[in-house]
Order: C-alpha cells, then structure tokens, then sequence
C-alpha cells in the first residue's frame, strides 16, 4: 500500500529552469492529493506520470502566486479532457473569489463543478477525510494567512490471525464480526475475546507539509513525531534575517523543527534562487537532523509500512 | 544585426511533458518581443537563457488560457525582480479587466506599471513602432476575437559608401549631412546627389505571427512575402472538421496561406497533443510548400539579412 510523495516543484518565488515553484502530490493507496499548486504544475503532472483525472481534492497553503498560479490552467485542461466528478480546493478565504472569477473566464462550457471549501489559517481542523486518509489543518506564521496540511493514513482495521482462522473453522460472517470488533462466541459457549484473533500488522502513516512559513514552535507541537515532513527552507542561516523579513524559514530552523518533533524524515524545499548549491542546505539542516533530504522536481520519497506485527500474516 | 525567434511553447491547449503551451520571443538587434505567453513562460525564458528584464513588450493573440495563462506569474517575477520600466502589454480588449484584477492581487508592491493597450481584432492597424521595428495587427479568424502580429524591421538609414568619405575627404558633419538625405556640395559648386553617396546594404526582415486561426485568405494578402511566418498547424488534413469546428488550422492549409502568400520560410507548430508523431505534420506542409518546418520548444529560427548591395561595404 503507497505512501508517498511525488515533488513537482522545489523553487522559491523565482522559478529557475531546473525546478518550478511549489507543488507536491501525496500518493495513498494510489488515490493522489494534490498539495500547492505553482505555475507549471499541470506540465509536471504529466512529465512524471502523474493522473491529472485521479486528483480530486487540492490542498492551498496560501494565496501567493507561486503556490497557487497553476491552478486555472489546470482546471481548464481537466475540462478539456471532459472531467465530470467534482473538484474540491481547500485554501484561505481570500483567494476563492479570484479563482472562481479566472475559472469561469478560462473554463469554456464547464463539464465539473469546482467547490471551493475555505479553511481556518488559524486553527487546527480536521478538513477532510476519507477511507485513506484524514487530512488536519496547521496553522503557519508567513506575511499573508498561510496553512499547512498534516496528512494521516485512515486508521486500519485489525486483521485476523490467519492461524485463527483454520483453528476455529470460521465462516465469513465469523470473519466480517470479528472485523467488526466483536468477540467469537464458540459452539460451546466460550468466548475468545477480539483481541485473541486480531492484530494491528501497521500504524497509519503521516505526511506533513508546511511552507510558507517562520520557525514555529506551536509547529513543533503539531507535526509531533510525523514520519516525514516537508518544511520550506527558504535561507541558510546566514541569511537568518531576511527569512524573518520575508516570512520563511532557514534550513537550519527547518531541522530544528524536525528535531524537536522527532519526525521520522525531513525533506527540505522552496530554495531561494539566490543560492546555486543546494548541498548547503543539506549539510546545515545534517548538522542539526541527520536524516534530512534536499528535494529536487521529480524525486518521490516513499514511507515505507510502519509494520508492528507481522507474526500472523 | 540579429533577427530571430526562440520557441517557449509549441503546444496547443494540452501542454504535454516537451511542449508547453504557446510563447514566442523575438529578438530584433538584442530587443526583445514577447508574443503570447502560455503557463510557464517565465520557466521557458530562464531555461533558453532569455533576458526577462529586456522584455518591455507583451503581443497576445486572445485570451484563451494556453496563450495568456503565463503572465500573471511572468509580472510577479519581474516585480520581485525589481523592475521598475514600464510594461507594454497589446492584446483583445476583454482580457485586460481579469489581468489588472490578477496583477493587483499576485504583484505585492508593483514596482513598475503595467500599461494595457486594447487592439482592435478586425482591424489592420499599426499598432506599435520603435527603432528597430514596426508592429501591425492581423485579424485572425478564430472562436473568440483573435489577432496575430506582423513584425517588421524598421526601414533602414542608407549606409554611405566607404570609396566616397576619402574620394571627397569627408567630415563628420557631411556624412551625418549625407546620412540625412541631403546631396554634397562640393568646394567648387559641384553637386553630388545623395544616390550616388549612399547604398542600401539589407532590406527590412519580417516575421508573422499567426495563431489561433482557419485558413483564412485575407489572411495571405496580409502576410504577404514575409521572410518568415508561424501560422498555426492544430490538426493534419484528415481532422479538417474538427479543425474547422473548433477554429483551427491544419498543416495543409498552413502551407497553402505560405504558398499563396510566398512567404520565405513557414514554421508549424500549436499541434494538438492527440499526435505523437510531429513528422506527419512536416510532411504534409512539404507536399504543398518546400520551406516549411516544423517547431519544438527552445528551437531558434534566425531570419538572415537580405543583402541588397554589398560592394560599397
């Protein structure tokens, strides 16, 4: 079962020729949650194979261009490809009049319906959840409202001992109650009670996004032990003062952040264009989190299963 | 004295993973002149090493998403570039409204003003001229109000032979005199006439921009002679109702307006995203006109002087 995240984007506000402005796509179980949307991202959807069609749900941070700019083009061109399921676009308030306004002059004879659902930069929310996944609002510090997402794995349902199966001679309506939670009540009376005849084979996964933003320690507090987390980096450290001025984060804070949380990994992204080694960021962010990772457009970082019980597979 | 276009996009509404969507550049003697400007224009210009900041001049054919979608990122960049230069932007009337609104809203703290110039579609008109060269509109025939560009090098002063300046030892104030049109008197009363001081080396190139269009034959009268034309080529022939239903062009009908027109040279390109192979389309604009290509992002297409006299150089 798929946990990852494809980078469509890695750049800061200037796109350079080799990375475009902000865009994630989050894999679970082959569903795909599209996170920021820059300019571009409809072109990079394709070079990496991506299912423009299967993106029903795009998470906005906030309303600068570089995080969002992509977003009427690539409606259009799933209208052109004759989409008809909804599409929901969760983001600040601010920004819905102005995209509903290019939608309509950019969407030729809609063939889907856009539903714009704002959220709360300030709160922690849960906003959405399906089978797969529970997506958590998480408030950032920028110059203009901004909001990360904290994306969890649905919890599972235990599975059964496959040792319990034969032993007991079960039916499938013993199995589908056993699924259910319920106890197994032997033709004798007896009572095995649930927890003998299941297991948890693995803990949900989690993804959590955020950028942009300053150092954060209410942040910290909300990305608790996440297995991978993606915080822009905008600066090194030496440039400490301007991320301030500007809202962003150096990637030594980023590790910072990802230490005191005590995430699994931390991958670093959103370079100012200023700066042409990126190995810098990667050493200042290794000096403080050791298992750290400078994106590039294309890479897909995999979470691997977080097994904790595989005796009765 | 460079005459050239560089391709940003060749693509028609579906951008694909080699083809955004449509922007051309053309650089006359180092100005540079930016035609339509699909999503991910800016990227293009980075990437193919165009200066951003020497673009003063925007020319949009029509406000459909694949040939303006671009600029509103390209306008934040150059504001976060510090430009401060006025920008020139021509382009059909009901766009300017929605660009302004996406100006203000991406653009914190415009640093320059963004000037919109409503041309007229349906009409001939010279609708911008500098030093170097003289813009005119090309009524296009398309489903919504379009126009294309005919970019022509301004007429050129009429160089002075070099045998002349020690044959009648000339000082700087005669040749700018000659330089102006005027005859030479000589010390004796003599009269020189200015034909016979002066040659013209090259004659002026030109360049026409034609997308999104149906063959159209008022369009041929327009583009008469031109060294070098892109007309659209959207569909091969055997899509014709398709083409013609949804306001485009085939490869055909491409080369028949360069044919009629006796254009130097015609580039192809807009190709709908339903064909993998381009060459199809090459060899259906050869059947009807030899000097025709096919384009792909980041081709330059250099238009070489026309030397009418080169002895007096």
């Amino acid at each position: 079962m798929t946990f990852s995240v494809t980078i469509l984007g890695s750049s800061s506000a200037l796109p350079t020729s080799k990375r475009f402005p902000s865009a994630h796509v989050l894999n679970v179980h082959e569903r795909f949650y599209l996170i920021d949307c820059g300019e571009g991202t409809q072109i990079q959807l394709r070079k990496y194979h991506l299912p423009l069609n299967r993106i029903n749900n795009i998470f906005l941070t906030h309303s600068h261009g570089d995080h969002v700019l992509g977003i009427f083009g690539l409606i259009s061109t799933l209208n052109l490809l004759g989409r008809t399921n909804d599409l929901h676009i969760y983001g600040v308030a601010d920004f819905e009049d102005l995209l509903m306004q290019n939608v309509k002059f950019f969407t030729d004879k809609p063939s889907f319906k856009v539903i714009y659902h704002a959220v709360d930069p300030f709160k922690v929310e849960e906003i959405y959840t399906d089978k797969h996944v529970v997506v958590t609002t998480v408030p950032l510090r920028h110059r203009v409202p901004a909001v990360g997402y904290l994306f969890r794995e649905a919890p599972k349902q235990p599975n059964i001992r496959k040792d319990i199966i034969s032993k007991y001679n079960l039916t499938i309506a013993d199995i589908v109650s056993i699924k259910n939670g319920h106890d197994l009540v032997l033709p004798n009376g007896d009572i095995i009670p649930n927890s003998e005849l299941t297991y948890i084979h693995s803990q949900p996964r989690s993804y959590a996004y955020c950028s942009d933003t300053l150092y954060s320690e209410r942040l910290v507090g909300l990305v608790k032990g996440v297995d991978l987390l993606y915080h822009e980096a905008t600066f090194l450290h030496s440039e400490l003062e301007l991320a301030r001025k500007t809202g962003h984060s150096t990637a030594l804070q980023a590790a910072t952040v990802a230490l005191k949380a005590n995430v699994g990994k931390l991958i670093l992204g959103h370079f100012s264009s200023r700066y042409k080694d990126i190995q810098l960021f990667l050493n200042e962010a290794k000096s403080v989190f050791q298992n750290s990772y400078v994106i590039n457009d294309g890479d897909t970082i995999q979470v691997s299963p977080k097994i904790v019980d595989s005796q009765f597979d």
